[in-house]
Formats: structure tokens, sequence, C-alpha cells
């Protein structure tokens, strides 16, 4: 019998990546953050062991995999994609341990390893759901059954954990995996075929870069080149009454002519190089677009990248909050036309605005263009942080952009995508803000923190303190050993009216490239950079197709978009009236830890005993304290009205 | 064997009712009114035979007559509850024979009453659904099956055929029903019970009415008083496998612990006489509440009127929309919270609007008070209105305040409900227009006409000349064979601001009671009332806490509330704003019979490759002349936006 664990594959060989930059590597990183600092706290102390309880004790979600090992009686209950649960809550949980090692989460972690290990197959094969139920229809649905979705988010946990913590027992089973999939699909003899929600091509694109096997981008590229190529194959899996007995609602992807109708939930309404708008479900364009990013990094195709930049530009100018949350429509989870971002029904789930994130980062790397990590910072501390309360432990899926009091966050989800998304996405957060490059260091936004880094060929000591998103200063101090030549891109945000740099006590002039400050010079031992960033309350307006928007203004502070809430107004926040000329003033938050309000006069309407309805009189408006506190921690004191876009007095 | 047709009722016995005002009957009116002739011909043209179609051609619902009476194969198809809207239509192609009589409706009608009078069974039991599917299961489930609530628009329509064309074949399947239900159901030892969906309680009354058997009228406050009291029958139905068999949601109105939490939903979370918020269903609390009404009106009760009265004020002061649609919520098809009145996502059921209409007759009939007929008046001239389009057979369900231009009425629902029920609420117009009582004439609003009427003992011709709702003015010429005092009110509109009467020619002074013009006095024969009521565009603005109209002005002129449509805009019409200063004139509608819209100075931004957000500045506006058409009317054109309520410049 051949042996699970043997592999040929050799770790870190040199490959043909030649990515514009790379994050710093976690195991390198000391966090000393205030603001990311107290996140990646909760992260460890109660999110992770939070998501294990409700993976392992309230749900039978590890106990699928035990199942599927012949280890527990019964057979695959939930969502035929739960298994993904555990993958994505692995990857959180190796970030986690390599910023706040804790002996306990190491256990889980083992516990689940050793169950996804006991569970996977001789051939390589897992997912418990098949295994347990349907084992002889493996591959036979790809629309709707995430059987590759599940296997990217292996493949991603498993890298995570081999780079953050140096362990590859996760890893090699992703290897055994990949190598199953690579050997039944591809171009002929191979089976041609793609998965309904992409996550497999990012996957395997990590794949590739930390084995070192270029087999797996390969494969990565095979999927979204053949993605809306001719025939669907789901369209195929729709008239399959096999495949249609594994998911019902999979029938009603082709008409009574037999033609195809699904496509543009799934992305495969056209090939990639030859879409121009942002269509469908919102991860799974998320996911398809930063796999993307990923693959004309490597290789150059300007096809790629004009679709990139157009769907890009699809989204961003005309189909994202002001949070960068997107996609409103909870019919498709997804987008709808230009300009539809409705405030109280919008669905923006927290998956999509990560997805955002992670499409940003992707782009910034492949381009250093400081214009999709605007995009990327906007999602992340808004759109993203949103999902999960400050305390760590309770999270939203749809994040509306105004409430009258019926929401507010819960402890898991029956699809329990979004908890431990949002947790893997704290737990790799410096992956967001800083780069290296083969020239230098790239600061996409600060985060304290210590870390060492190759930089122009030597291994630089690198310390950053700020008061990140509290404070537009921040520091930065190199340590090479000698002085070393290296360049360094400060990121000027899109918010940022003007960004000064101070060397050493001295303004230093910089020259700027795609939205970066560039510093290229001689670092020598203990020289301390300081960037200014102007950071003032700013009152924006949307485009007036915005129609919820109309008449409005919002309101933002550095990278932050603010709301208000009943709780601190007294009244319903959406009748709040503002007046974009009246001065605003940062103060202590009245709740949470370090969190910074905005206070300053507004306006309510004088609304005692009024008719439902009376000839039109301008409204009597009373002068309020209005507080405003950051949109990603509205929901934390209970059910109340909530308001991000308010009528202008 | 008992014969099926033996009656033991004597049709038109005297009765305690003693109602405040009758409506006058239909076989004694003409209608020459251009406005609601012209729907009155689309209805007996159009809607009827299209309804008929869906009916019996289109859709089993006919079939499933056949098929109780053994007379077609299988069993019943559709919803459990579609035998009602077969009763619903021969309800309205009643009113319709009577107003505009075709042979082929009815012959439709005579086939459709064949069907009914084959299926009843010989205890006098009709319910197609129960009688081929469970029969051993009838009264099993009243919460969820909507057994009552077939019979009681089978009451009503047999009574409306009666009545309208003085034919008793259905009236007389319509009694064995009601004596079969009134055998099973009423005080020990019969039957505790009452319907999950109201209707029956309005039913039984109008049987009551117009067969003379108080004995219904008692059936009827038997529901109405049980309601609510101690437990509720459906909680017993929810743990009965029998009858959540039937309807397996029935189960979840009793939580784990066996408490009853479905109570608002069907209004029996409390005594009706302890209610004073409309809470739950909308269409269910308007037929109760209409029923209760009834039921005040023919026997004093302190308590039940101050339960209507808070309940109905709830509603009007806080829960409805300017069109007089309710329920803003398609969750429960029903109410929210005070205040909650969202445009774009408004359910408000065309039915609601409907039963808003009925209830504010009702209520007007038995207090006399125009306050209610208002409120009849803006449901029926705006939220009923616009639940079919100009042409007689599309139809809305749900009516949105708010278009992004993707509604469109359909030719039919599933649910279909509404389609026959507007067409009853078209073809008996007059009831909620005229009234008669002891003392006189009612013009609650007025309908070009000619009718006879008792009128202070005498029998007067009555002719009304009216331009209505396009015009205020309107006359009144009254032929009494000789002398004869009676008494004419005329209801001051809430929307009116001045109302003048001339009586030949010369100025008249007029008492003002309870919101009529009254004028008591000895009419000679060709005498002519002229009523001049000012009719002016008159902009509205909302509460402050309807969210929605914040900062928003709406339109009306008369009883009719005007929209925009992108049609005429040639732009999204919510991003039109408004000045209520700027001068507003009647021109003809751009389309339909008839019509009248409104036409101004408005603004559109100006909106030209604006980013999606950027700092705050006013909007830059330009001047635009806008069409306004009323409500009811929009979406007449194809799919296109739509606002009501307009942001204000």
């Amino acid at each position: 019998m051949e042996d699970p664990w043997a592999s040929g594959v050799r770790i870190g060989d040199a490959m043909a990546f030649a990515p514009r930059m790379r994050p710093i590597p976690l195991r390198d990183v000391t966090i000393t953050d205030a603001f990311w600092g107290e996140r990646q706290r909760a992260l460890a102390e109660v999110t992770i062991p939070h998501e294990w309880d409700q993976i392992s004790v309230q749900t039978p979600r590890l106990k699928n995999f035990r199942r599927a090992a012949g280890k527990a009686e019964g057979v695959h209950e939930g969502r035929y994609f739960d298994d993904s649960d555990i993958y994505k809550w692995l990857e959180a949980a190796a970030y986690s341990q390599a910023l706040n090692p804790r002996p306990e989460v190491e256990a889980m972690m083992t516990e689940a390893i050793g169950a996804v290990a006991a569970a996977q197959m001789p051939d390589g094969y897992l997912n418990t759901f098949f295994q347990t139920k349907h084992p002889d229809l493996r591959w036979r649905n790809l629309g709707a059954m995430h059987e590759m979705y599940c296997a990217g988010h292996l493949f991603e946990a498993a890298v995570a954990r081999y780079e953050a913590q140096g362990k590859r027992d996760l890893l090699d089973i992703a290897i055994r995996f990949a190598d199953h999939i690579d050997a039944v699909f591809g171009p002929a003899p191979k089976r041609r075929g793609y998965c309904g929600h992409e996550e497999i091509e990012l996957g395997l694109f990590r794949l590739a870069e930390a084995t070192g096997e270029a087999r797996y981008a390969d494969l990565a590229r095979f999927f979204i080149n053949e993605r809306g190529q001719g025939d669907s194959p789901f369209a195929a899996e729709a008239k399959d009454p096999e495949a249609v007995k594994l998911a019902p609602w999979h029938a009603s992807l082709v008409d009574g002519t037999g033609a195809y109708i699904g496509g543009e939930y799934f992305q495969d309404h056209k090939p990639v190089r030859e879409q121009t708008e942002i269509v469908g479900h919102a991860v799974r364009g998320m996911y398809l677009f930063s796999a993307v990013a990923e693959m004309a990094k490597t290789s150059p195709d300007e096809a790629l990248e004009q679709a990139s930049h157009a769907v890009w530009n699809n989204l961003t100018e005309k189909r994202m909050y002001v949070t960068g949350g997107i996609g409103p429509s909870g019919h498709n989870e997804g987008f709808t036309f230009d300009y539809d971002l409705p405030n109280r029904t919008s669905y923006a789930e927290t998956c999509a605005a990560i997805g955002l994130a992670i499409w940003g980062r992707r782009l910034t790397e492949a381009t250093g263009d400081a214009a999709y990590a605007d995009v990327a910072e906007r999602a992340i501390f808004n759109g993203c942080l949103a999902g999960i309360n400050l305390a760590g432990n309770r999270f939203f899926y749809a994040n509306p952009h105004e409430s009258l009091g019926n929401d507010e966050r819960v402890p898991w989800f029956d699809c329990a995508c979004c908890p431990p998304n949002i947790a893997r996405l704290i737990g790799s957060i410096t992956d967001y803000a800083m780069s290296v490059s083969d020239d230098g260091l790239w600061v996409h936004f600060p985060v304290s923190s210590r870390f060492s880094a190759r930089l122009g060929g030597a291994t630089v000591g690198v310390e950053i303190e700020a008061d990140y998103p509290w404070s537009g200063t921040y520091r930065l101090a190199f340590g090479p050993e000698t002085p070393t030549e290296f360049t360094v891109r400060i990121r000027v945000p899109e918010w940022c009216e003007d960004l000064t740099l101070e060397f050493d006590g001295a303004s230093e002039d910089a020259e700027f490239e795609n939205g970066y400050a560039v510093l290229r010079r001689v670092w020598t031992p203990g020289e301390i950079l300081k960037v200014e960033m102007t950071m003032e309350p700013r009152w924006l307006r949307a485009h007036p197709k915005v129609i919820d928007a109309v008449g409005k203004a919002a309101l933002t502070f550095g990278p932050l978009v603010y709301c208000a809430e009943g709780t601190d107004l007294g009244f319903a926040a959406p009748t709040l009236f503002v007046d974009p000329e009246e001065e605003i003033a940062p103060v202590p938050a009245p709740f949470g830890t370090g969190l910074r309000a905005l206070r300053g006069r507004a306006y309510r309407p004088d609304d005692e005993e009024r008719p439902l309805y009376d000839g039109y009189e301008d409204l009597a408006l009373q002068d309020v304290e209005a507080t405003f506190i950051p949109y990603f921690a509205w929901a934390n004191r209970g059910k109340t009205t909530m308001a991000v876009w308010f009528p202008v007095a």
C-alpha cells in the first residue's frame, strides 16, 4: 500500500515566480500595535477557541472527519462545504500561533489535523461529504458541490501552517490532495473542469510558491483559462440526474431548451479575459480575480491584465459601498447593477469585503500601484472588521449600512464561512500592511511592529511605531548591520491631502510614484524616518446615482468610515441631519479599548406630535451634539439604529 | 336523503341590523363616470374574461371543483385556498354584470356556479382541497388551512350575486355551507374555534343581512369574541401530527417549551377588545377589524369600539404609506413597527390596501365620520388601483413606493388573491362612494351616476355629474316626485382646504359635522346642488421618523398621490430633486385615457463623470421640467425607475 506521507516535492525549490513584492513572513514579525495587537490578542484568546468550540462541539464539522476516517458513527451532517470551515480555522490558528502562541490552541490544531489526516483517502482525495455519503459521485457536480473550494482552503491552511509555524503536517496532506486533483484535471487526456466556487486557484498558487512545484500553478492557470470557454461543465451537470441529486437547484442552471443560464453567478458566462464587469456571487468573483492577479503577476498576459483592470474599475467605481462592502443583494449574494448600493438592505457579506481586500492586496503586489491598496485598506478597516465584534466572538454575515435596530451579530452561522475568514484576515493583517520587493520595503499602512527583512541584499531590522488608524504620524527605524542601499516606499493614501517625510529631524523630499513616496538611499543603523499624513474628519458625498446617498453625506477619518448609533444619539440614527461645514473633533469613544469617536454639532428633526403626513414645510431642526463611531465598531452595545449616510441640513 | 337545495331561510326577513348607513344597491345605479366608467368597462371586457381564463384554463382552480364533484380525474392541485379565487371572481363578476351585463360573462358564471354546486357535499361542506385529498381532516387545522376563509368568500360572492343580480343559485349553496359551519362551531356543546385567516366573519355578517338569518351574525360574533381568548386553537393544532401534516410550517407556532408564539400574525395574541396596535398579517388584520366594525355597528359595545379606534389610529397615524398601502414587510406580509415605511422594499400588498378601504368604509358606515372615508379614499385611489394596470389584465401583488426599474405587473400569481380582489373593488366602487341612511344621502366622493334611493321616506332619483378625481367641482340633481325633506351630507376631504356649496346658483351655508357638510332641507324636483372643493397640487411631508421620507416631499392632487417615472424624466426618478415652492400645473398625461399629469420645474444632479465617492460639496443641480403621473398609473409603460418621495433641493 502506498505510504500516504511520502512526497517527492522538495520544499522551497526556486521557481519562476517573480512577484513585484511579497509579504513579510509572519514568523519574522513581532506586533506591538495597539489597534491590531488588541484584535490579535482577542483572536488568540477568544476567537480561535470560540470557533473551535463551534467546529468541534456545537456542530459536527470535526466529527464529519472522524466519520470519514471510520472513527465515528454515521455520515456527514451539515452543509456539503463545511470541511472548508475547519481549514479556514486552521489557517487562522496558524497565523495566531505565530503571533501569540498558546499551547491549548496548538492542541486543538493537532487534534484537527489528526482528524483531517485520518480522513484522507489513500489516493489523496479528501471531502467528508462525498466520502461518507456519495463516494461514487466524486467530482460529479463541480458547479454546486464545492469539492475544489474545500481543497483550496486546505491548501491555504497548509501553506499558512508551514510558513507561519514551520510545520509540514498539513502541507503533506495538501500535497497529496493536490496531486490527486492534478492527476484528474488538466489538459487532455485529463479531464476538463473547474469549480463552481473559485478558491482552489488561489490555494494552488500558494501551494506552488510554498513547495516550488510548478504543476500546481499550472493547474491553477488551467482552471482560470478554461473558465467560461465554450460549454460550461455546469450545464452538462444540470442535465445529469446523479449530479442533480446532489444539489437539486443545480437543474435550474439550464432552461427548458437546454440553454445554460447560470453563468454570471459563477463568473463563467464568458472567458475571464473577455470580462469587463464584476458579476454574480461576490465572494466567488473576488477569489477568482485574486487568483487572476497572481497569474498575471507570474506570466505577463495583457488580455488578463486588461480584464482585471476593467472588472476592478467597474467594481470600485460603480459597485462598492463606501465601507468597501460589496455585493448589495442577498438574492445572489452578489452583484446587481451599477450604483445599486442600498443602505438598509445591503448584503455586503463579510467574506466579500475580505475577498476585496485579498484582491486589492494581490493587485498591489503585482503592480506596485497604491490605488489597489487604497481599496484594500478601505475594505479592511470598515467592511471586513464590521464582520466581528470587538470581543471576537460574534459575527455578521450580511452587513447593513443603515439599521432600524434589528441587527445583531451572532455566535455562528449554519453557513459559517465568515467567522473563520475574518479570523484569518486578522491573523495575517501584516501581509496587507507591509511588503518587501527585491529593492526594498513597502509600507501600505503602518502596523507598529518589529521585523527583519532582506532589503538591498542585507538583513535589516525594521521597527515601526504608529498609532494607526487614529493618527497619521508614524516612525520607521532601520537597523542594517552596515550602511545599506535600499528603497522605502510609503503609501500616500487617497484620503490623505498631504504627506510629509522627516529624516532624523529634517524634512525629506521624496519622489512620488504610483501613489507611493519613494525614498531610495543608503540607510545607516539607527536612522529614523518620520511620516506625517494629514488626517482630518472628512465628509464624503456619493455619485448621485447611488440613490440611498442622494442629498446625504458620510463621515470619514483617515481610513475609517464613521457611523452614528441610536445608543449615542438618543433617537433614530437615520434621522440625524448633518452640516459638513460644522467642526468635528476626535474624542475617546464611549466604549471599547482605545477607540476614537468623532463629535460635533448636528441636527435632529423636531418631531413632537406631528401627523404622519401633512403639508410640506421645511423640517424644524434642533441642534444636537452628535457622536460618530467607527463603522466597524457598530452594534457592540446591543441592538440600536445606525446610519452611515446622513441627510445634509 | 336530505335535499341539498331545501332551505328554511326566508330571504329579506327584517332583522335587528341598524347600520348608520348602507350602500346603494348596485342594481339601482347607472354609472356615467369617465374615471370609474372606464375602469368598469375594462373590468367587464378585459379583467373578468382574463381572470376566468386563468381560473378555468391556465390553472386547475375550476377543475378542482370538478374533481371534488367526481367529474374530473385526480385530486386538488395548487394552493389549498385556491377555491377562494373563484369565489372572489364570482363576486366581481356579479357586480360587473349589474353594471355592464355581458352574456359571455353570465355563461362563465353559470359554469362556475354549476361546478361549485356539484362539488358541495350533502352535509353542505365545500372545500375542494379537503374533499379530494384529506376528507378525514376537515376542520383539523383551522390556523393554516383557510377553510373558513374560503367559506367567507363564498358567502360574499353569494350575497353579491343575489343582491346585484337577483339570483339566488349561489346563495343557496352558501346558506347550506353556513348552516353546516354553524352546526359545527359555536358556544358549547358546539366546537370552539376560528379561522387563521379572518374573512368568514365579514361573509357571515353579509349573509345574515341578505337572508335575515341572525344565526350567521351570531356565529360571526362568536368567532370575533373567541379570538385571542385563552388558549389559541392554533397552538393545539401545532402539536397535532395530523394537522401539521397538512401544513408543516404550522408546527413552528409553538416553541420547544410548547408555548404558542404565533399569535400576532393571526391577531389572536390577545382578545380583540384588548388590542391597541395593528399587528401581524395585514390582510388578516383588515378583514378582522372590518368585521369588528360590522359587529360594533349592530350591537353597541364600548370595549370593541375603543379597540377599533386604538388599532385604527395606530395604523393610520403610524403604519400607513401615503398611498394607503399598508404592511411594509414581505416577511409576514404585514406589519412591523411604528413609522417603518421603507419605499423600495415596501410590500404593501394590493389586498391589504383593499382591506383598508373595506375597513374605512365599514367604520364610515358605522360612525358617520369622514376621517374613515378619508383613509378609504386614499387607499382606493392609490394603493388599491396601483394593483392593476390600466388595460385591466396585469397585476401587482406587492407595491413598491420606489423602483430602480425591476418591477412590472404580471398576468397572474401562484397565490392569486389580489387580481380578483381588485376586480371586486372596482365593481363595487359605488359602495365606497355613496351611502344612504334613514335620514338621507351621504356622498363620500362623487362618482358620476344616476340612481334612485329611499330618502326621507320617498323614492328619489339622484344624478351626480363629476369629473373626479381630476376636478373638485361636481353637481347633484335630486328628483323626488314631490318636495321631500331629507339630509344630504357631502364629505369635506382632509386634502380639501375649502368646500363651498351652491344651490340653484346661490351659495348655500351648510353645517359641518364629522367632516361632512350637512344640508337638511326640503328638496324639490329639479334642484341642483353644486359642490366646489379646492383641488390644488399639494406637497406633503412625512413624520421624520419615516426614515425613507426624511428631507423629502411627496406630491398630491386631490385624493391622488403622484409619482415620477424614469420614462418621463430620462433619468432615475429617485434622483429627482423638487422645490415645493415651484409652480406645478395639471397637464394631460402622456399616456392612458383621460389621465391628468402634473408638470413643473424640478432639478436633477449634474452627475457627469463624478467619482463614486469624493469630498462633500453640495450637489450641482440642473433645472428640469418634470412630469408627475398618478401613482396608480405607474408601470404602465414598461419597466422604469419610479419615486414617490423626492429629496427637496
